[in-house]
């Protein structure tokens, strides 16, 4: 006799929070910064805020003076930035110094104003501090403002692997300020275009062809609207990138469906990324993985040839790279077993079949994978 | 000027298990500890199994004779028990020995089985393990199977501090075998009624007067059901103690309230817990901690002297501390401090109103508490 009792749990949690296309937070006339989380009456105001070692010393002073100005009593934890420092050491720093700080458990979000490593790891920190203190985004990078700060994904690297821990924590909301491109190297600027070519590719031919007809006008401008027609198009830009990829992801948050076509780009590059150390930004390697997926979907026939080479030709525009010494058929071999177990047994790989349109590919074999490698390196040494 | 676009991004997450009270889930006969996540047809099953090493001592050999049965391929990880191994150091060594396994991102549920401190930590490092890994838990421990398995908290500790980081993350299912409690020491046991009893203090008189009239017999019988009677209330006290625990976390799963009747019992407690090492287990600390707040309501009036009396009598019946060395007014005002951060500026302190009836109070001073803590030191030392 096996007596069995069932007990069922059933709850819903909503995410909302609000993603804030603006301008000059930092004017201290400006209330985007501090009005996130601010209490009523006198309540004094305290913040925790993490910096990126390069953010500081760029913008470190406007961002004290602006928080002095709102009497805003404020600790500071400046981090140095890169890739290898997006690991759990450094979230344990973060935790360590929240509570030296004494953070309250809702009322107090902690802001982090930074590139995508800084707020992903700040992620992680803030969603595992008292299960969860709320998080204020401010992005610094192109890649920040249209890709990492924009959905609810927080993560750092374990071992080899990309992002292998992380949560999906909504944050508090987001504050998107272009003028922090500005001082962006320029290199940095290219790597955030691999982002937009990429949701361009997949879901929005118009970003496509402002990118193919803009694209140099974008980063001469860095994104700040320099003239009257630089300025339409930054904004145009700006805000389809934003506004699609908010489109991919919200129906689908924390990722019930694995089918993804936000993870065009992301089949090998990010062991790619891994394994080239810090000689790919991750842009890079998103790059390097969508020309390879161009080439296998236009050599079965999916996609004209004519939008491939424009694929590629774009990526060539942004000098974005489409391969990689370290590239290799057994690297390939490895990144696509790793993707199948994140993809729960299946490669489920989005591939382009026109500009703006894709599908998902479930039998894409080794041999094709080989063959696209090949023509992509040919095509690389023009 | 300074133009804005707001986007809002609003989604619905629904948490969605089943917690299972049931017998022998180690007999070759049973099904349930292998259904879980099972693939149709003859998909090879695979399955990552992390097991206290304790458990592993008693359990080990009869655990692999099931999934040998079941021609299940298992990778086993045994860890060492005690709160001073629930730290990120171990969640770590999960994450390191999930990549080594290779583990399928939702069709392989992890399993584990131990007490609290496993379960606990296992649930942070499959929370954080691609941002989610399904979990299955199945509880060793008495207190395990009335409180730390059945909700959707994973916790580690950080410094000084009880379960500073973790997460809330639903698990796949719980399987509570009592079967286990037959060889858990009888302080364990004693540990685990702790938590019954507040339950039964906050909402559930009927479970207060079974506990104050079998509580002998249960732990004698350790929950066993050896006698006729034996089996009738171990059953109805598990029952309440899991239907009633369920009834309190199912409106509130994420914590979006901090006014919460089960934090009777965890005010001061876990800083105590915390001080005295390896010397309180987490149910002691909190019969410390529900002595100390019962005298509180005594002393307002707000409970009657003869109620206050029966719950000091139900836990020194069970031989569960009211008082400790440790305990001194400096330490009660710095965990009341970080207890008001963790309630977002406020006390919500639970206090008994009656048997089976609490209120949140939010005006309680120190020395209203340095009182209490004198009164009980006096009663202590009958």
């Amino acid at each position: 006799m096996r007596p069995t009792k069932t007990y069922h749990v059933r709850a819903q949690l909503s995410a909302d929070y609000e993603v804030v296309r603006t301008d000059n937070i930092l004017d201290l006339a400006s209330e985007e910064l501090v009005n996130q989380g601010r209490q009523p009456g006198n309540h004094a105001q305290r913040r925790f805020i993490v910096l990126d070692q390069a953010v500081d010393a760029i913008y470190g002073k406007s961002i004290r003076a602006y928080f002095d100005h709102h009497r805003v009593e404020c600790r500071f934890l400046v981090l140095p930035g890169g890739e290898h420092r997006k690991v759990m050491d450094s979230v344990v720093a973060v935790a360590t110094a929240l509570d030296s700080f004494g953070i309250d458990r809702r009322r107090e979000p902690v802001i982090s104003i930074g590139g995508g490593v800084l707020l992903d790891l700040v992620g992680v920190a803030t969603a595992l501090y008292r299960r969860g203190v709320p998080h204020l985004r401010v992005p610094t990078t192109l890649i920040g403002l249209v890709d990492a700060s924009i959905g609810v994904k927080t993560g750092i690297n374990h071992g080899d692997h990309k992002n292998r821990l992380g949560t999906f924590q909504p944050p508090t909301a987001v504050l998107l300020d272009r003028r922090f491109l500005a001082s962006l190297p320029e290199r940095h600027l290219r790597n955030g275009v691999a982002e937009m070519i990429k949701l361009a590719i997949v879901r929005d031919e118009r970003l496509f062809e402002l990118l193919e007809e803009d694209g140099d006008r974008l980063v001469e401008e860095r994104f700040q609207g320099r003239s009257p027609a630089g300025e339409r198009v930054a904004s145009e830009v700006l805000h389809r990138s934003v506004e699609g990829m908010l489109a991919e992801l919200e129906p689908n948050l924390w990722e019930r469906h694995l089918d993804r076509l936000v993870d065009f780009g992301h089949s090998v590059g990010p062991t790619i990324e891994m394994l080239a150390g810090g000689d790919l930004l991750h842009g890079e390697s998103v790059a390097i993985d969508m020309a390879m997926f161009t080439t296998v979907a236009a050599r079965r026939g999916l996609l004209h040839d004519k939008d491939a080479r424009r694929i590629l030709e774009l990526l060539h525009r942004f000098a974005l790279p489409v391969d990689h010494a370290l590239l290799d058929d057994d690297v390939v071999r490895r990144a696509m077993a790793d993707t199948v177990r994140h993809r729960d047994g299946r490669q489920r790989l989005p591939v382009p079949v026109g500009i703006g349109r894709a599908v998902v590919l479930n039998d894409v074999t080794q041999d094709e994978l080989r063959s696209a490698l090949r023509h992509n390196r040919a095509e690389g040494v023009r």
